[in-house]
Order: C-alpha cells, then structure tokens, then sequence
C-alpha cells in the first residue's frame, strides 16, 4: 500500500494525467512530420519531440512540486534524494516514432522513497492511456483491465521490443525462453506491457531499459494482476539492471524465471 | 500501364473499396475480443476473424466478378488462369491482432494476367488507408503519399516483421544488410510498407512471404514512387519465392540488392 493518504494520492494521479495531457499535444504535432534525427551517447535516436515533451513536464513538475526530484531520459537527473521522484520517458519507442508506427508511449511515473506509487502509458496516436496506481485496479481509458490467465509458457504470447537488447550473456537465455512460448514477437516498445495488462499479451521479457523505461509500467502491470520484476525476481527500483520479466500469473512468471536462471 | 481502360479500372477501385468497407467492422468487432486461436499446418494462427473476413469478400466477389479466380490465405484458391485475379489476406498480421497490437491490416489485390491493378492496405483500428492503383499516385486516407529520399542504407531505417522469418540461407545476408542500416527494427506486418510508402520508413527486407502477403503491397509501393521486388531484383508475381525488397529510391534498393546478393 502507498504512504500516501487517498486525497494527496488522487491529487498526484491528477497531476500525473495533468503531464500525460500536456505530452500528448506536442508528440501529435511531431508525429510522422520530417524532423531531424540526432544520433545520442549510446546511439540511440532522440528528436525535437522528446526534448519539447520532457521540457514540458519538468517545467510544470518543478512549478507544482519543486521540492520533487525528476529522472528524465532527456535531461537528465535531479533530486534523486527526494521523497518523491518524478521518471519520465518522454517518448518510449523513438525508433517507432521516427518510422510512423503508433505504438510510442509517454511514461510517467511518481515514486515515494523508491517505490513507485504511480505509472502513465499514454499513446497519443492510438488515444490509448493506462493508469496504474499503487493498491488500485489498472484502468485502461477509464475502464478497469486486468491481464489473461495464462499460467505456461507453450500458451503463452511473448514479446520483447527487439532481440538486438539481447547482448552477451542474456542471448542464450533470452533465446531459450522466447522459444518456448507460444507466439514470440518482437516490435511494441511499452504498448505489449499495456496489452500484457490489458489481458491480450502474456508476458514481455527485455533488457537494457533503462528506469524511465519501466517504472511507470509496474503499478500499470501490478494494478492489472500481473507481475513484473528484474530477471531474479526482485523488485524494480531506479538501479536495477534493466532486466525485465512482466508476466500476467506467478506461475508463468516462475517458469520464465526459471528458464532463464537455470 | 494497366491494361484495362480508366472507367473500367476506377470501377474496380470502388468495389475493392467496397471490399475493405465490409472487411473492416467484422475485424474491428473481434479485435481485443476473447478469440480462439487456431494453429494452421505452417504452425501460423487463424481466428474466426480471418476466416469471417475473407468468406465475407469472397461471397462479395463471386457475387459482383463470377468470372474472376480468388487466391485467399484462409480458404484457398481458384480461377488461377482468369484474366483477373483477388489476392486477399483478410488479416495481415494476425499474431498482431491476437496480441492487440493495431498494426495488422486487411490487404486487397487484384492482378490482371498476374499483374497487380490495384492494392489496398487498409488498417482497421488505425482508421488507415493506402489505396495504390497501377499508374496513378498512392492514396493514404485520400491524400497522395511519396516515400522518402533515402538512397543509402547507413541512413535508412530498414523494417522486417520478425527476424524468424529469415532461415537457412537467407539469415545470413539480412543480418548483413540489416545491421548496415541506420535502424533496424521488426515488427510492424504489412503497416511497415504503408511507412515505407508515406515517407516514414526507408526500406522493407522480409522473407517466407506468401502472395496475399505481398501482392496488394506492390501498387502501393510502386504508386509512392518506391521500388518493390523479389531478393534478385525481378517483379513480385504469385510463384515468387516470398523474398521481398521495398525501397524508397532505386539506389537504396541496388545498394540492399547487392548486398543480399554478394
């Protein structure tokens, strides 16, 4: 449960839809218009847009709570220290944006002392949005949504956004689970964990994310019923090491686990 | 040029529009539904929804063209040899679909002596439609589209569905020619050439093809101003081998077709 009462948690939901509104006019606008491409550190894309998005929110997160601290993927970290943390991907899935595909999200996510208390997948071009609140049921355009009871891997719809995350020692057993599922595929960035928690993928197993690309995504898969945690099992926290498992039950959670920490 | 004349072939257009209407609300009532998902001899799915659909345009095309041959994905083939040919997938995409994901597509052709007139892409939860005619500029939701200045693949975002589709001798050289573009991404079905075609994507390198997979691709691809062929360079016909390049500009396509083909 959240260490926050209900009224100051629902003025926190309210603030965080406040964000996930201001994002989504500007991702609309850049959306599949020529725009320049820059190359980042680790080689991946970032536009205008991403940049606009994230400057937008921390103008409004540091006007409305400036004693928060924020982790962005465009702009860096500040506060790291503070009770609440703002992480925000501006726009998850850029290569996806660049090519026209709408399945880019805006994350947001509010943390307490490292703990998220709640996460926003918003996809602009698809007028999809996912709440996932602390102790709540997930809701998907307003409505509850609840993942699949899918509990073996054979029955199981796997996605991963590419197996180019798959590097080094997480080849094999990436390898070795995907295999195994029923149906694996690839593409989808956050939109296959909004439709693992909307009941229509079964699990999503990645690597290499980074905390802006998942925090947000664990009260939205918990709030659905699901589980999601590091390739151990263990909670997700901004250290992690980007190695996800999202699952709809424990027990398909467990068998992925246990494929890939054999 | 097609050689039927304009009348003639602005008639067909209608009614392959006609075509797309019909496919669409039965795709959209089943898409994100509980569905059972059958396995196909190639171990592909099937749901009722690809089956509705393409029973749905078959009894519309017997009804208005008796004369014209069918080559369906779901319920088979007939009137190879008639002057006019419908190659229909009435679910492109279909692990897509079964996942939520909204990039599937229903994929409308009509050859004559095995060459295509017309090809519609149309994206039911998309609300998006490529209309390609021989001869005449692509439509995306009635607007003319035109792919990109792309001409070399260190600045191409190339596309590919799954990377499982490469197997055998045809692995080799997609990891090549891949991995020598700018982005490479997979996921994206049939809407990945409708990028292409709308200037988003720069090029589409896939394999295990079948011709309802590809067909109405060809219109589309070529009516944007891009270039669409088998691995050798050769035109797409319904005995092709189901290797593909789509590219933007004619150099980008040697430059993949000679890296294909070393």
């Amino acid at each position: 449960m959240p260490g926050v009462d209900a009224a100051r948690l629902r003025a926190f939901e309210d603030f965080a839809l406040r964000l996930a509104d201001a994002a989504k006019p500007v991702a609309l606008r850049y959306f599949r218009k020529p725009l320049a491409i820059d190359t980042k550190a680790d080689e991946s894309p970032v536009t205008i847009a991403d940049r606009e998005i994230e400057t937008a929110l921390r103008t409004l997160i540091q006007a409305t709570h400036p004693d928060h601290g924020i982790l962005g993927e465009e702009h860096g970290r500040s506060g790291l220290d503070r009770e609440f943390l703002w992480v925000i991907d501006p726009i998850d899935g850029t290569k996806s944006f660049i090519s026209g595909m709408p399945t880019f999200g805006v994350l947001i996510a509010l943390l307490q002392h490292g703990r998220p208390l709640l996460g926003i997948a918003d996809h602009p071009a698809m007028g999809e949005r996912f709440v996932g609140i602390a102790g709540a049921q997930t809701r998907w355009n307003g409505a509850g949504c609840r993942v699949r009871d899918c509990r073996r891997l054979k029955d199981a719809i796997l996605f991963a956004t590419t197996p180019d995350m798959f590097e080094g020692d997480a080849a094999a057993p990436f390898e070795r689970v995907s295999r195994a599922a029923k149906v694996r595929r690839f593409g989808g960035d956050c939109f296959a964990y909004a439709m693992l928690a909307g009941g229509h993928v079964d699990a999503v197993v990645e690597a290499q994310l980074q905390p802006y690309d998942y925090m947000a995504l664990v009260p939205m898969v918990e709030g659905a019923g699901g589980i999601i945690t590091d390739w151990t099992g263990a909670p997700l926290t901004i250290d992690s090491d980007g190695r996800v498992i999202a699952a709809a039950t424990a027990s398909l959670h467990k068998e992925i686990r246990d494929q890939l920490n054999p």
